[in-house]
């Protein structure tokens, strides 16, 4: 936590920093525009020798006054710099326009998040995810999935597979080399991770594991590629705590999953994936955890997505410390066998055995 | 401009300045709920020995969910420090909590702009408040100020007089070395800088011109104060540019009033102001550039307030830089003959005389 802001930070810079959070919404809709409406663009091209607000306008067929009040912001914000009358991309102006990551990040909060945001105190003193009414009228977020407003759903599973799909590669050797032949994919959502593992291993079988609506775009894909004989599918709604997971799997594996629930569910999860294990199974738990990032963009990345969580999809789970999920293990009798950081950059994976 | 992040910032370091704007709704209203919480507070009473989140969830009754996913946040935006597992407050979360400008700028954000943002594109498209309808049915905000619901309205009006009213004190003996004995104010709303002129100075009497709606509430002031006699009221349409200003007065004064208008419209109003004075008639105005402000803080919320008229208020105006306003000053006809910065810290008082 290096590069924090500390005590230092002079009063003058403290007022500044707190103004930045007093118009972020407004200032975040400015990035956004100048973004969308193609002047982050244009300034890129004329990086070298700049470009005015008059020009701007001309060449896009904005008005004058919205080019400026646009530019001006993004002059505010640093993306932005305005010398000698022209203005210039600065390095942050290229993350904005040109950073998947951050397009992913931009339009998730935008589409799924900004209007719902509002009721985050009502959320927080209810324990409900009450800004998901602005979206549609589920209890979580995962029963409306399927039925979300397309450019919605585009942005809320850009998000999911960004933020997930790039730690498979890093993921699947670590994994495979104990050799599994039937891996129990919970949460396996549109089967993403068991079709990566089949491809990868020619000799293991892959069950997903998730609620009937996912599971309608998981047989989809199945059938598609004619993998029926590899991937099958389970439907299971993980929160009846009634319901123990089958047995008989060599491998259970968890991504980005268990930071959906609150504690407490995450305990019962794993007292039922321990109950379905013998002693040879193995518990894989692939996770981002934010006492455990090297960089603070991901770690602040990780803490705002926990607030989504709050308002926007079930009003209980969060991107955890470490430390939480540990707590959970022990509570379940499970012992984590291997822990390893940085795979691909912000997951952690835990191999876990039977106490 | 000298604490602008430049060109040397690491590439790191943009990234993550990137993700503070992707994620800035969300941590604005974590910011907004920590403060109104009582979370902020508390952990500023306990500012030496710092606190936990348990003990902040006992204390306030709050989950140790809801405490744990805004105290996390509240670290990530530098607003808390965490240290030994206990959290402090930074200098930052001070401002946050208890300077009078910020809470000013956040509650207005929130209440007046948060939920109307989201339609910033279209504003910049169609030149209209395209964010206003989530408020009410107006044209503009003006027509909707007197019967905004009660929050909004006060955060709108705490806001305005707020950023306007600490200019006065400086600017009363500014305008009154000249002695004059009649004086309009035009778009004087609810009265405050009548009320104090006619304190100032025991000879002078004032004219407000406004739309009825605002000197509905400059009229009760006036009555109850028994000002009847210094202070009048002249209702008027100024975006009606065939109503010409009364004239016969020795001082026009204008504050915080053409930031609310297009730079055609601001021509018109000038205009209209020169035809209405005599060869010794001073023109005052009392406004924020931008580009005159000593620290960045004051800079970033005035580039922030444009992007209100942009989506919120009137779809046209904004704060200008001073060149463009001297413009308007030039195509009226209007010379300044007094130019003067830091007027109540962020104000530039510009007097005026027909050329």
């Amino acid at each position: 936590m290096s590069n924090l802001i500390d005590e230092d930070i002079s009063t003058i810079q403290a007022k500044y920093e707190a103004q930045k959070i007093a118009f972020a919404p407004i200032m975040f809709q400015a990035a956004r525009v100048l973004r969308d409406s193609g002047i982050l663009n244009l300034v890129k091209k004329n990086r070298r020798k700049g470009i005015t607000p008059e020009e701007v306008a001309n060449d896009l067929g904005i008005s004058i006054y919205g080019v400026k009040v646009l530019m001006e912001a993004g002059m505010a914000m640093d993306i932005l710099r305005l010398e000698g009358g022209r203005y210039y991309i600065t390095k942050c102006g290229f993350f904005i326009l040109n950073d998947r990551m951050t397009q992913v990040n931009m339009d998730f909060v935008h589409d799924v998040c900004y209007r719902g945001m509002f009721n985050l105190e009502e959320a927080i003193q209810t324990g409900k995810p009450a800004g998901l009414r602005e979206l549609g009228p589920w209890k979580t977020i995962y029963q409306g999935l399927s039925s979300l407003p397309e450019k919605v759903q585009k942005s809320w599973f850009d998000f999911d597979h960004y933020h997930s799909d790039y730690a498979f590669p890093d993921a699947l050797p670590l994994v495979f080399k104990r050799n599994h032949k039937k891996l129990m994919d919970i949460g396996g959502n549109t089967g993403r991770w068991a079709f990566q593992c089949v491809e990868y291993s020619p000799e293991v079988a892959v069950a997903i594991l998730d609620l009937p609506g996912q599971l309608d775009m998981a047989e989809k894909n199945i059938r598609e590629n004619g993998l029926e004989k590899r991937i099958s599918t389970i439907a299971i709604d993980i929160l009846d705590q009634s319901r123990s997971f089958p047995e008989g799997y060599d491998a259970i594996w968890m991504s980005q999953f268990l930071d959906c629930f609150s504690e407490d569910e995450i305990v019962s999860i794993l007292k039922r994936a321990y109950a379905a294990m013998d002693n040879s199974s193995v518990l894989y738990i692939l996770e981002t955890y934010w006492d455990r990032q090297s960089y603070e963009a991901a770690r602040y990345c990780l803490i705002g997505t926990s607030l989504y969580f709050t308002c926007m999809a079930n009003g209980n789970s969060k991107m955890y410390h470490s430390k939480d999920m540990l707590r959970c293990l022990r509570e379940a009798d499970l012992v984590v066998e291997e822990d390893i950081d940085g795979v691909g950059i912000s997951h952690t994976l835990f191999a876990c055995r039977k106490r």
